[in-house]
């Protein structure tokens, strides 16, 4: 039995009887094919980069794992359509914190039509896509005060400026609560998900590397997702405390071009860009682990 | 005594009555400010990048060493105009082979008037610019067989699709004669110039790490020029040959924003896709040095 996803933060939600993605209890996640003909370019694409040996393994692994397309009962009632069958990213998780980014100082690219290109570079440039070179297309957080989710809401969200988007990568890994905006983020996770050798910092720069070099594909219009589990750190110092996992996966494929031997400079710039965020917030919570041993062993 | 500078490959020429740079026999660049506050514009960057100590040493040198502005008799007879004065940067060399790329895979910014987006657009999209996130603004070549400087067609230029950038920066680097589109570039001094440790691509590399880190300016609209003298290459052996001093600078300011504690990723992704294009000519190159080693290896 096929049902929507629960930790689904941006792209088509599959409620109110629209079209979406529907995912198993057997941790697979059934992407219906995009209508005029993105479906099948971003099928073509899993086809292409699954069985790409150019690719390395270690490069492999932050991308959907892919089994073909099905025909399933679409979510919107209209019968059986064909749909992308992907491992789930989040089905290992219990109580996963998301965050979907879109990487690239543009979403438009050479050769697309006028139409296109022009409700494209409206939005990059309402919002952080041109300044940025990436922009939070949405995120969830597990309020284990709570024991439920909150939720970014979309029209905030889409409204960021730099100023945002660093305040919604600070909350994205703070204890304290979400939903009240005017406590400041705690970053009580920061170091745990962004930092350490298996963390996402490492991810990216892991990612980093790769697009430096790799003249594949062009990843137009892609999302970077991070995703984590927060109550696995309370727990720390549990005997069978998990490990946060946090993880980064490239998701969204239907405007991948072949990079005819260029690198893919927009999403390398907006990755770099990106890393840096990163990056400041993990100094900014050393510095002030810093500041606070200095006060103890002063003893204050 | 001020006269029209010999070696300029692009942006305003002081050639027929009009506006442009001038140079003095001691080693210096006269550059009028131009209108509409791109002038003082330019001006107020390089006080400002002068003085920061945020900027470090190595960086500095990547740039014109700036002597503040002067009244000047300008080019267009129009009477004495407020210049920037900068070191020439060519002035060491005799005969200088030239290039100017201009980085970056947009020359517009957040913030511009929708008339300057659309003209920035518009060439950003007919040339290079999009696709490869550099485009090649014009270049000159010192053609040792005529003794003489070979100069590329502006209009040639700007029509560049990749393989026609790709094809330029070998042509840059060959002895065989440049004004003969017959031939195929040799890259004769692709090794010496692009490669080794202190050549082209070290030092774009040196620039690449510091703008993956830098918050303080974005370089919007700004080039790299590269410079180097190929007689030297040709004499090589003789005791007193002059090494080909490959040099990278960053020039043309008038668009450089404060950055904001955000990074330039514009300018980054386009430097590492010209960095790839770079890598790219210096790997054909040694294959190419391989394959005749192994025929002479083999007796053939």
């Amino acid at each position: 039995m096929l049902k929507v996803p629960e930790h689904q933060v941006a792209g088509h939600i599959a409620s109110d009887g629209k079209l979406g993605p529907l995912v198993d209890d057997q941790g697979r996640f059934f992407k219906p094919l995009q209508g005029d003909s993105r479906g099948e370019h971003e099928a073509k694409f899993y086809e292409s980069f699954t069985s790409n040996k150019k690719v390395p393994d270690h490069i492999h692994r932050y991308f959907p794992v892919y089994h073909g397309t099905q025909l399933v009962e679409a979510s919107d009632g209209s019968g059986k359509l064909p749909h992308l069958v992907l491992d789930d990213v989040v089905s290992g998780y219990a109580n996963p914190s998301v965050m979907d980014v879109k990487i690239g100082s543009r979403t438009w690219y050479p050769d697309v039509s006028e139409e296109y290109f022009k409700k494209c570079i409206k939005k990059d440039r309402q919002t952080t896509t041109v300044s940025l070179g990436f922009r939070v297309s949405g995120f969830k957080i597990f309020d284990h005060q709570e024991s439920s989710f909150w939720r970014a809401e979309k029209k905030l969200v889409l409204g960021y400026n730099a100023d945002g988007a660093r305040l919604a990568l600070r909350k994205f890994v703070s204890s304290n609560s979400p939903a009240d905006s005017n406590l400041t983020p705690n970053c009580a996770f920061a170091s745990e998900v962004y930092g350490g050798c298996n963390g996402i910092l490492a991810q990216l720069l892991e990612l980093k590397d790769w697009f430096e070099t790799q003249t594949l594909y062009h990843f137009n219009s892609c999302s970077i997702l991070m995703i984590y589990e927060n109550e696995s750190i309370l727990m720390k110092g549990g005997d069978d405390a998990p490990a946060p996992r946090a993880q980064v996966k490239l998701v969204d494929f239907a405007h991948v071009l072949d990079g005819n031997g260029v690198i893919d400079h927009n999403f390398l710039g907006g990755l770099c860009s990106f890393i840096k965020f990163i990056k400041d917030i993990l100094q900014s919570v050393e510095k002030h682990d810093e500041t606070d041993t200095s006060l103890l062993e002063n003893g204050r």
